[in-house]
């Protein structure tokens, strides 16, 4: 549920300043509602009615019929994920494709513009054909195939997925131009129903000498990553629904680890194997890529929980502000150690600070969505937001962030993002 | 997130019995597990490891590249939506299209396969033609584009949406032999994403004799309800957004009302206009549809609120449990009341009860998950489940039902439903 918006006193604009302190969420709706009304809506002569309404064609002809599986609108179909991949054509499925963040609203990410970070493309897996083995240091190794998996106990969980490369074109030496999600949307935001690994861990009848998992994917790169036993026995989730129905392709269908908050690649897709060892296995994945490379020249390994972050999606880079007046600042903020306890924004890059209006921050490791109404007068303005988890970890400003690791790292940056707009209303991805 | 599942003493299988009185969630799900697996998964000889698996062709080739909007698996391809088409091809867009329940989990239902009652198909509306009018008893009648609605203030919530007809098909003489859904599914439950209509409601200066509004869509039947002006003050949200992306046509492309916990069709989908009035305008679908028959032949008009009530879908009808041992029942329920306080289920068709596990209900007016362990041991069983809500009201019995009603009442038919579990495992739809 909505907070209360808190307001504080700064000098953020005309329709802060003016209303001073505490304020409520209604007050300021109305209030915003009615600047943005003014000038967005043709009012009309009193007593119009219907009769006054253009019949549009739509509404004199019968309309399509009832359908199997819907679809979004054709009038929607620019609305697609932004591909980031390094290969380009000699690897088609090889790199990312980002939500599209800009066009979305509120905090589940459709299951069709989810992201996916896929190493040899998405395998196309038959249900009935493929298993889940476990096995290694457990007193009864097992096997499972889907129809077996499908009678066991489930939980419902609302998690985010954020790869640990999210962000990184963000790093680029000039800051890039484009849409919020080419840049932060490798991560997403699902509800997943499945079996906790716990259960099937014991099961198998987990030796004490296990303190490591090896996750292996069935696709041909066969991804892998080694998993804490701690995690593993805590909230982990072997998944098998994602908004409702079974997973799709592309988020690891059958059955995928979900390994809620940490690096999204460790919630390895097309799960074929799970084996218990007593160190980690150190495979490709977790050697070749996913170290943080810091300013000394070593890397650190095996940094798994996301931090704290959050991006500003409306408005946001390449957008452009048709009109001064009211506006609802709105955006994405989560963390990979629990719950979001505040989401501030400033619109004078970082010098003043106000407290959005929460929704979803009831939830651990999920996204909360967060608004915030702002006036803008027509002057050169700078967006930010500043997400704190419940553990008082604070999302760090972007020079911060930088002097943690060497300039050739690509991952964790959880910085705060900075949006520009210019006296034409044009917003702008900028570094401050 | 889930309680402890409650489970008290009660004669309803061994797995319940053996344990007696107040055991903890985790216990079960570890126990459950242990029979299911024995029966379910092959051992392994000790030291099985990776290269005892089969490779699959999938792990061989390089699989699909990256996509703009994902699907389901080629292999998923059947889940789709049951119809309910009275006019059969005559009119192939009026009737109704049922949500699978029987095939989903969680509590969110996939914008694809969301329930959807059209009067008269589902127009193609271009956004940037649609116009939403606000007229009537009000100081100053506005008109709003799409991109004007864009610019507001806005909310985001879980709510349930269930056709007042849902259930309708429960009401036949003699029980049909369909899937859960194709049944109970004329109901969904999504994240809406929009603004507040009081907020709009206040920008065109509401007039205090405006005591009811006339919702009407741009469908070509014009489908239009009357909404006391209470309601529309309250929780109701002009919606823009369903599941994180903008509505689907069949859910009310580009904008719909949002009528929480009333029956479906007050939740106008093609929004094309709201009228302020000092009455209820008695229109065609309210008073030719939507009226509930009584025994004594009159009918009431205006049972907005959808009652407390809850479905089991796994196991459900049609489907057949492979083996005896340990299953998870697990379910849906809500009520247009508020939240879900309490799910009981019982196995010997309502001669004993026990507390479910509740998933989602913290949030009013949205679907809650309920799951529940059961050892089926070969007998025959009657599976059930009743709800109560944060208004302490409970789920009726079927016959307790019926006698509210004239036989020939289609509406608000939220008693108990009841699937019978034959020694050869079958589930059946049964009266009870």
């Amino acid at each position: 549920m909505d907070r209360n918006n808190r307001i504080k006193r700064t000098p953020m604009g005309r329709a802060v300043s003016e209303l001073r302190g505490t304020i409520d969420r209604r007050t300021f709706l109305a209030r915003g509602a009615a600047v943005a009304g003014v000038a967005a809506s043709a009012g009309l002569a009193p007593g119009a009615n219907a009769q006054g309404l253009a019949g549009q064609p739509w509404e004199r002809v019968y309309g399509a019929p009832l359908n199997g599986y819907g679809q979004p609108s054709r009038f929607e179909q620019p609305v697609v994920r932004h591909f980031l991949r390094p290969y380009g054509d000699l690897a088609p499925g090889s790199g990312a494709a980002l939500v599209p963040i800009e066009k979305l609203e509120g905090i589940i990410t459709p299951s069709g513009l989810h992201n996916d970070r896929s190493h040899s493309g998405t395998p196309d897996i038959d249900p009935k054909e493929h298993q889940l083995l476990l096995h290694g240091l457990v007193a009864r190794p097992l096997r499972f195939s889907m129809d077996a998996l499908w009678s066991y106990p489930m939980i419902t969980r609302i998690y985010f997925v954020e790869c640990s490369g999210n962000s990184l074109r963000n790093l680029a030496p000039q800051p890039v131009q484009l849409p919020a999600g080419a840049i932060h949307g490798n991560m997403a935001c699902s509800e997943w129903t499945g079996i906790p690994l716990r259960v099937l861990l014991e099961e198998a009848g987990l030796r004490p000498e296990a303190k490591w998992l090896l996750a292996e994917g069935a696709d041909s790169s066969h991804m892998s990553r080694s998993i804490p036993i701690e995690k593993a026995l805590d909230d982990t989730i072997i998944a098998l629904f994602q908004n409702g129905e079974r997973l799709r392709p592309e988020q690891g269908y059958p059955v995928r680890l979900l390994l809620p908050g940490w690096e999204g690649n460790m919630s390895v897709k097309w799960l074929r194997r799970i084996k218990a060892t007593d160190e980690p296995t150190h495979t490709k994945d977790e050697t070749s890529k996913y170290t943080d490379l810091q300013p000394d020249g070593r890397a650190l390994q095996f940094t798994f929980e996301m931090g704290v972050k959050s991006v500003i999606s409306k408005p946001s880079s390449t957008m452009k502000l048709p009109r001064t007046g009211i506006y609802e600042i709105s955006g994405l903020a989560w963390s990979g150690a629990g719950r979001i306890r505040r989401v501030e924004v400033s619109t004078d890059g970082g010098v003043t600070w106000a407290d959005a209006a929460l929704t979803g921050e009831e939830r651990p490791k999920a996204f909360v969505r967060f608004r915030f109404p702002w006036e803008w007068t027509g002057k050169e303005a700078v967006l930010q937001s500043r997400a704190t988890d419940e553990k008082g970890q604070v999302q760090p400003a972007r020079k911060a962030w930088l002097a943690l690791y060497s300039p050739g790292n690509l991952y964790h940056n959880n910085s705060i993002v900075s949006w520009s707009v210019g006296t034409d209303g044009s917003v702008k991805n900028v570094y401050v």
